[in-house]
């Protein structure tokens, strides 16, 4: 699905509080989700909430969402679709202000609401396939064995049309009350980053077989 | 509230596929709730699902979660309770096979389902408040300005007693079919680390004020 320049606002996108974070163009809602490849699914089973981490990838409007054919929420979402919340967050930094209560995170995350649907379609499936593996490593896709029919049919597929979406976004620095500012504490961000490290190879792999070059890249050697 | 050294599976905590993965004894999933301050939470409003990311803490067998009083989830929560699920994952490897089929995430996470309630106790409150703080950065509880009594009351907490928990665990390396193993694409695990950097004082810090020892420990400086 293609996607719109912004996202509509609508009650349940707009934040109850920090109304100043929250973002629906499509390029910050998609770059934060293109910067991952793992959010918690939200679903209702037997009117009780639950939460699962699940591999996404975004194509367009739509996101692709990664899961078992025997697992629960996916069986519902071939029968009509599945009401879910997708929500990705990253972590960027810790705020540590002069007052507990001023204390944060800075974080960027996105919430998307809408039904879900099991994508049947053979080309679509193999191109959503395609993506979540690509989401983890770009380029990756292509060096290795595609799906064969029997794993195909083991591997389900969401697909969710991004529409009602949005991002909350904290940068910056300590927000302390004034009247805190001389207080004895240390006060300021400590970055937080997440990164990849030396790829350890298969045993199984040929000695000295070399890092292809997307990996290479991925991985900054 | 004290744990059990096992939580009793249920039906919503015995995964549909890879039941090996999953484990409930205390050490293990207390393990993996300790080694991070975000969780998702999810609940159910007007029916369908919510997830917010939600910054926790544990203590002994009970996770405390911090909200604004205006969020709707905590308004619904100090009317008898709030059915939630709480998950925590962290992400420690990609697993790239010679397969698409098999590819995966090494990954710790946990699903805790249950009731919440908020904590109207002012010494109940200020533990968890104190514990929250310091589920991101061990000791800094003692380094700030506590909350006084408006700012307390603008902050909600819930409480959620550990009891239908469960947590699941991906380690290791490749698993590829065996009639794979002579494919010509590299395999194996690149792993994923997150780390802080160099804190960065406030602009209002005196200048060459020193790290405390806490936060030295904490970013290994």
């Amino acid at each position: 699905m293609s996607s719109p320049a912004e996202y509509a606002p609508t009650a349940r996108t707009v934040p109850t509080r920090s109304r100043e974070r929250a973002a629906y163009d499509a390029e910050t809602v998609h770059a934060i989700l293109d910067d991952g490849y793992l959010c918690h699914l939200g679903f209702v089973a037997d009117g009780l909430p639950v939460v699962l981490p699940t591999l996404y990838a975004r194509v367009g409007g739509t996101l692709y969402l990664h899961g078992s054919t025997g697992s629960r929420p996916l069986r519902t979402a071939s029968d009509g679709g599945l009401p879910v919340c997708v929500t990705a967050t990253r972590v960027d930094g810790l705020v540590l202000a002069r007052s507990g209560m001023h204390h944060s995170i800075n974080y960027r995350s996105v919430v998307a609401h809408g039904t879900a649907h099991r994508v049947h379609d053979p080309e679509e499936r193999r191109l959503a396939l395609d993506a979540l593996v690509d989401a983890v490593v770009p380029g990756r896709s292509a060096d290795c064995r595609p799906a064969d029919a029997k794993e195909s049919a083991q591997t389900a597929v969401l697909r969710l049309d991004l529409a009602e979406v949005s991002a909350k976004v904290r940068t910056g620095g300590v927000n302390d009350e004034p009247e805190d500012a001389d207080l004895p504490h240390w006060a300021g961000v400590v970055p937080v980053t997440t990164s990849v490290g030396e790829p350890v190879p298969d045993p199984g792999l040929a000695p000295g077989t070399p890092l292809p070059d997307y990996l290479r890249r991925f991985v900054g050697a």
